[in-house]
């Protein structure tokens, strides 16, 4: 189950950056659950990661060797999340990174792990290594799709998002990918994603601008409210294109960042479209609030609300589940008689009770939509924040209690 | 569905408090919808209530009058919650209260209305007054089962503890009842409890006790996190008791409060044990914390993870899951080689990873209980918090889920 067309684009390449797939049998044989980037060198990498602090051996890793040297390679294997593993996983995680360097004769600190499936289990190491040759020998700007696909877990579609335009005369390219959410037993699945322009960009921005989208796109997407310990989105840069390196005073920032924010989105919300039994794509939007913090707090709220998300399941226009999920969100003098909650175009709530216009019918017609946006006038304050989710149907029940085989 | 033996106690009559039940039509014909717990002259009532800013007409309306008069009288009715009912909601309270006080010859404010079922349905005033004269006439100290019955919106079954203790070679009684905390649609079920002692407690000590015990029973337990604008739990004391007058300083005070306590956990516990579509009662203990903040942040962090819950539900010893709960719980500097996790009495997680002496079939064992503890040591301080949950099941999505008829 899915929310929306979930047709992959056609990938612009991004010259210097290359993608090798391998069958490396982690999960199934045949299965590709291996995903190697190649990056020219002089690549720039950004990244932001979990913030849960059972933070995975690959996480740790990859941040040292971000750390230590300029990255030329990224390994992402599915079928194992190399979590919950103590000084044996970075071990592990150690290891296939030097087994790449050797094949590629680079530093081992150049080659950043991605790992996501299984929590708790030993990394097949054996088999990652025997498995990246492969990788390299098919590597190519034109593995987008393949890439897509390589790195899925218990997604139901391959995720993807591409653009080009135009800085100056010149062409700049913008492609990436993305997986999870989906956490079926044992896993834990992870949301990663890995963007690529061949923009030069000043580090420094590059940097901001991971931190920036990323807060704005996959922070702020939310499918139960449980977070991964492996979650990873990375930013890369390759610079080859003929575009003039971008800065903070550069004036092709504006739409080139225009268009990297609709990658990120585009990316974020294909997470939220293939959550785990999703029938519905939620915007909840909160506005008038006195702060970020509590704008926030109201948006998860409601997002996680258990209720909320089986009335959406229902298709029920069930505002008093939404009224109370506002109450309980922890803004101890919100003034209820200054609040209005929307349904799309539908004043639900107003003046502290259910608003004077609002009738069944109309409720109705738009909890039949398959997209759905709730809005939250909370009447406090100029701060508004965004966030996208799904709803709580039988299927997620159903593949997040499967027995194990 | 629901957890454990459901089987209501034989009642012990608490002198001074007498119960009446009507069927108002509320919901449906026949139905008993409407409770009146009439309390001799000199009772004293201390009560907790919900946190939820959209606080319900009736919640506003007792509170005001356990401030303006000594209380003789409470009136419940189910199948309609008045909450989000704005002004209307209060009139339409205060039009029950007073109906009952005519009818008893008291003054208004010594009636306090309690309401649970509908929210934004405006209450059926006429029906409830109607209903009030019958409840009256069958007033009795024996009808504890009856009220257990009526208060019921969507629980499988009624509730009830009750307790008979010597104090001083005097003999104190205690009988409660509580519902909640089914919530179906369009209902945001309420957690309701009343607790009923002949002892002759003093005034400020019988609210400590309320709050305290509340605290630690009613305000610790979970189904899904959503919070009832309507919740109240309401401590009774009538004070006609042969033993003397229960202050801070009696000798009997601790044998009173621990038979109180019995007796709030056993109500509050059979909360959970009806949960909607539970078939898991489970216990989450956290202890070594630093604050009480951060030991329930963990908890409620755990007990409401949905992958957690659907774990449960599977009998699946996931213990990734809590793992990953655990480390989302918003404590910045946990050191995850210091936490410990147990499953029952089987060791999960420890110095950062699966225990060395973790085996499936071990935590199949505990897991395939149907009353499950899961104690989490953080080794960070003295601080430790118990809550009690139940598990995620289809049957929660399906009741939660069901469309409007």
């Amino acid at each position: 189950m899915a929310v929306g067309p979930g047709k992959l684009p056609e990938f612009y390449p991004v010259r210097g950056c290359r993608l090798g797939i391998a069958s490396a049998g982690i999960k199934k044989p045949g299965r590709k659950d291996l995903v190697v980037l190649e990056l020219s060198e002089g690549s720039q990498v950004a990244g932001i990661f979990t913030r849960n602090r059972f933070c995975a051996a690959p996480v740790i890793l990859t941040r040292q060797h971000m750390a230590q040297a300029a990255s030329r390679y990224l390994l992402i294997n599915t079928g194992n999340a190399n979590a919950g593993t103590g000084e044996k996983g970075l071990n592990d995680a150690r290891a296939c990174c030097e087994a790449l360097a050797r094949e590629a004769g680079v530093d081992a600190a150049r080659v950043l792990p991605f790992s996501t499936g299984v929590i708790g289990e030993p990394l097949p190491v054996d088999k990652i290594v025997k498995g990246i040759p492969e990788a390299l020998r098919n590597l190519s700007e034109n593995h987008w799709a393949e890439a897509a696909s390589g790195i899925m877990t218990t997604d139901t579609r391959p995720k993807g998002a591409t653009r080009r335009l135009e800085l100056n005369g010149k062409t700049v390219t913008i492609s990436g990918i993305s997986k999870g959410a989906g956490m079926i037993r044992p896993n834990m699945a992870t949301m990663l994603g890995f963007i690529a322009t061949d923009a030069d960009v000043e580090p420094e921005l590059l940097d901001s601008l991971a931190s920036e989208l990323g807060e704005k796109s996959f922070n702020r997407i939310t499918i139960d409210g449980d977070t991964s310990t492996n979650d990873a989105c990375m930013l890369i840069a390759t610079g080859t294109s003929e575009a003039e390196t971008i800065t903070r005073n550069s004036s092709s920032l504006a739409a080139f960042r225009a268009a990297l924010e609709e990658v990120f989105l585009e990316l974020a919300h294909a997470i939220v479209r293939d959550g785990e039994g999703a029938t519905k794509f939620v915007t909840i939007d909160v506005s008038q609030a006195a702060s970020q913090q509590e704008a926030l707090d109201v948006a998860y709220t409601v997002a996680h609300s258990p209720l909320v998300k089986t009335a959406l399941f229902a298709s029920d226009p069930n505002w008093g589940r939404i009224l109370a999920a506002v109450g309980r969100s922890g803004i101890d003098d919100l003034d209820v008689n200054r609040l209005a909650i929307w349904l799309g175009d539908v004043c639900l709530v107003r003046d502290g009770g259910r608003a004077g216009d609002y009738s069944e019918e109309r409720g109705q017609a738009v909890m039949d939509q398959e997209e759905i946006t709730i809005r939250i006038e909370l009447g406090r304050g100029p701060v508004n924040e965004t966030v996208w989710t799904c709803d709580f149907s039988h299927d997620y029940v159903t593949i997040n209690a499967e027995y194990r085989t």
